[in-house]
């Protein structure tokens, strides 16, 4: 599966009034704490790869620990990566897994996460540690179905009110990186 | 924390009666398939370090999926090694991970394991497809205590009637790539 995913600037107070205006349905809210890794083997910043752990702190429940894995874009427009991630069990270990196997922690991003439900999509209100508010609109589809995903979620972002030519292509780790500088 | 283990060849039909006499109790059995990756990055047989999916299927119960790192010898009396290991959820992902990293698997070993407890260590019966009967004797401790520990296992060995000076210090990796030779 590829994920479609589009991401914008937005002020949340207002879009979440269109949220509701439009029928889509809260789904649930977590802390997301992401440390991005270096390879021990090549350079992720040139070949456009990305190794994250990310802790999840759900408002209710046990933290949870996904290793994710994001591969390079095959269609730039969108955003569209191949993109592997597993909850893991122990994240003490994890960390000393990929410590063993020479890969570092390079940064890390923090972010309040609010989930909707939009038709066949996730809206996704993040709140960026010293990025400040977007919303990503986001789906997984087959191979053969990404142009026509991206054509609908363009759709979906315009009835939120949102202007689809806005999107932000860069990473929130490239928009801190950048903003570091 | 840092693990003691001593291997020998061992039959088991005599074994599981000294196991018996000396009050060792039976813990659980597993079907276990581990496979072995090979790093882009170096060459694990050269460093001897080794990265593991083992995929485990308990008598009753769900398979697990596990990942783990095994760093080189620290000691190599004992074999003790720096070990990271943490159940993940999707075992399919987990491969798209290492794939998308440049990892492959390089072999695989498939054994029926058999656990027992024996005073602070734990007694493992391995049958190993392709390579026959043998007992593994096995605990964690902090690296101050890695010495006494060992001791402390030849010593339960002898108890079981076993040689602890035919120790095996190949893994069954290395015994079954050996014997392809």
């Amino acid at each position: 599966m590829y994920e479609v995913e589009l991401k914008l600037r937005a002020d949340h107070e207002s879009l979440r009034e269109r949220l509701d205006d439009v029928g889509a349905n809260w789904v649930e809210h977590r802390r997301q704490v992401d440390t991005y890794y270096d390879a021990p083997h090549r350079s992720f910043a040139d070949t456009d790869e990305a190794l994250r752990i990310r802790r999840e702190e759900p408002a209710d429940g046990d933290d949870v620990t996904k290793l994710t894995y994001k591969g390079p874009l095959i269609e730039a427009a969108s955003k569209t990566r191949e993109e592997h991630e597993t909850a893991v069990n122990d994240d003490e270990a994890l960390q000393g897994v990929l410590a063993g196997l020479g890969f570092e922690p390079a940064a890390v991003v923090e972010k309040d996460r609010t989930y909707f439900d939009f038709d066949e999509y996730t809206v996704v209100l993040d709140a960026v540690d010293g990025l400040g508010e977007f919303v990503e609109i986001e789906r997984e589809v087959p191979e053969a179905e990404v142009e026509a995903a991206r054509e609908e979620a363009i759709g979906l972002l315009e009835r939120l009110g949102l202007d689809p030519d806005e999107q932000i292509r860069t990473s929130y780790l490239g928009l801190l990186l950048a903003a570091d500088d």
